[in-house]
């Protein structure tokens, strides 16, 4: 549970049905203990995956309006932020005034920017998004792009093991974000050769690496660590985990996974497994949870009648788009009944997806 | 935990900071196992006790272009609705077009109808908001006014014990509503005299009574009853409760105890006290919680630093609007810290406030 008095500010989406955006990150953290004011940027009925959404964008002056009377009120007091989806650069640019303010009041502070932009290939937002966010990105204490978000905020292509150091580099010492999280890399052959045998998945079925990478070094270095180049004139530790992937999309797992990073992100303790650093550990706790609701998620959606758990299937969904409809309701995740597993209830050392230390990364080529 | 499939439609105000609203009934009601869609009327700072609050209220169109897709997308499919804060009879009367779908297509649909109007004999809602909701009200299941709002809504001022039969048969028999919970009714003498001794206060400090008045007759009536008038024949099951006041105010307590209530009440299950209506069995509950929370609240609030907890003073509050908004900081319930409660770890037979049956209610005057 979260410490007394740690209380988040999260600016990101809001749908009424369904879960994405604060939808699947605020209850996750009132579940571990934090208070949490919830700024919406958008009000809408439901996520774009189902093709029509009712609703509204808040504008940056809504926004600002709203920051000004809490700052006023004297209410802006969280110990951390935790923004999301801000769908156009002048609301964004608003949150990042908001962001400077609060960071300069308390350095302490503990900002995690999700930098939703788009996935694999497809942005959501408007392309002048991007520049924002890259001035944004020295506010930040965690940042947890996907694969797609990393390219564009670094203008690398991940195509190889180098490039993905190149990425991680710029990260870090171009724009100073201490603790990178990449939920979601696709295992191609050129990750999966690199990865330690630590790593490697145990099983052929498909698979996704998450890898966190962080400034902060293992608080007690293992013998083969030390026995190479000292941590400390590498760019960061990295640690890594696979992941088996599920059948199917499912809406709000970034937002979900970051949730829970954040939630778990305790810089100031020693984490208990001396080969973690604050950030593998908070991935860790993430990833195991995350995982445990989409495989509950998944398994509840089997349980549906047919038709709302039919294949993706372009041509019939234009057809008949309530076929889509159908099936992403049946995939929303199952926050609620799965909220024991947030809280923690059964996961134990046993059953945890620890991320790994890779410690040959920097040294790999 | 609410059963499989429940599915709450909550429409009511939204703030960034603090528990009123919305914020104030979500969470428990996730909590308690229900998936929870989340209209918000108003998106506003905080609530307007501070003084200054920044935001917009949302137009009964943008109501609409959110109803009307989340129809499209065949995504209406509340068991339960819950109606609270609606500041304007435009935006109202979409909510109403809403519920009439609703129960029109679903009439097994629990409606819980908050009149959120004002209090203590002030209107915080434009006045043409009032016809709207008496024309609402044969949609609902329960509902849950103050004191104040019965009055509003039945026209009777509550002034002795035979109004407020007259103000309760006006609401079961002319707007047919069949549950009705008046959470809070100050003890004056005329009520106080007229409670059977079982619901009398036990202590001399102030109380509050909360009465639920309901049309379905107790499963087993005691032999007391059944040797005086059969409930058959009376216009409703009264059953009442005393609880000590808490000093101070203390905002969104309404609007915690309504969702407590909706998601407490199981009609078609036997309550497993003989003695209680499901209603009944439900405000208990929901007393017994939000009592605890408050008192946890007040315990809080007690440990801040002095100028947090500054006692009301309207002189010295508009010599510096920061003394009142700091005191109403420290008084925000304690959702998250009190979540425990909400789950009701600790509650039971022995400290649960059971509303008693208050069997000659209706032979007296």
């Amino acid at each position: 549970m979260a410490a007394e008095g740690e209380r988040v500010l999260s600016i990101q989406s809001h749908v009424v049905f369904g879960y994405v955006g604060g939808k699947a990150a605020v209850f996750p953290l009132q579940c571990l203990g934090y208070d949490v004011d919830v700024v919406n940027t958008v009000n809408f009925s439901n996520h774009s995956g189902y093709g029509r959404s009712g609703g509204t964008k808040t504008s940056a002056s809504e926004l600002n309006a709203i920051f000004e009377s809490m700052e006023h009120n004297e209410l802006l007091m969280p110990t951390r932020l935790l923004t999301g989806y801000i769908p156009g650069a002048e609301a964004l640019s608003a949150v990042s005034q908001l962001a400077k303010k609060l960071k300069h009041a308390k350095p302490s502070l503990i900002y995690l920017l999700d930098p939703v932009m788009g996935d694999a290939g497809r942005l959501y937002v408007a392309p002048d998004v991007v520049p924002v966010y890259q001035e944004m990105l020295p506010l930040a204490t965690v940042i947890t792009p996907n694969w797609f978000e990393v390219e564009l905020l670094t203008r690398i292509k991940l195509k190889d093991l180098v490039s993905l150091q190149r990425a991680l580099k710029i990260l870090h010492e171009e724009y100073y974000v201490p603790n990178v999280v990449i939920s979601s890399i696709p295992l191609k052959s050129w990750l999966l050769d690199s990865l330690p045998d630590a790593i490697k998945p145990s099983s052929d079925s498909e698979n996704l690496l998450c890898i966190s990478s962080s400034t902060t070094p293992i608080s007690s270095p293992s013998s083969s660590i030390s026995m190479t180049t000292p941590l400390s004139s590498s760019t960061s530790t990295i640690h890594a985990q696979c992941v088996p992937t599920l059948p199917g999309y499912f809406s709000g797992v970034g937002d979900l996974f970051s949730a829970l990073i954040l939630a778990h992100f305790l810089p100031h303790s020693t984490p208990a497994n001396p080969q973690c650093t604050p950030l593998s550990a908070a991935a860790s706790q993430a990833l195991t949870k995350t995982h445990a609701l989409l495989q509950a998620t998944h398994d509840y959606a089997m349980t549906l009648p047919e038709e709302e758990r039919l294949p993706t299937d372009d041509e019939l969904d234009a057809a008949n788009p309530l076929r889509k409809t159908r099936r992403m309701r049946g995939r929303e995740l199952g926050l609620i009944k799965g909220q024991d597993i947030i809280r923690g209830v059964g996961i134990d050392e046993t059953n945890t997806r620890r991320l790994q230390l890779w410690d040959q990364f920097w040294e790999s080529s």
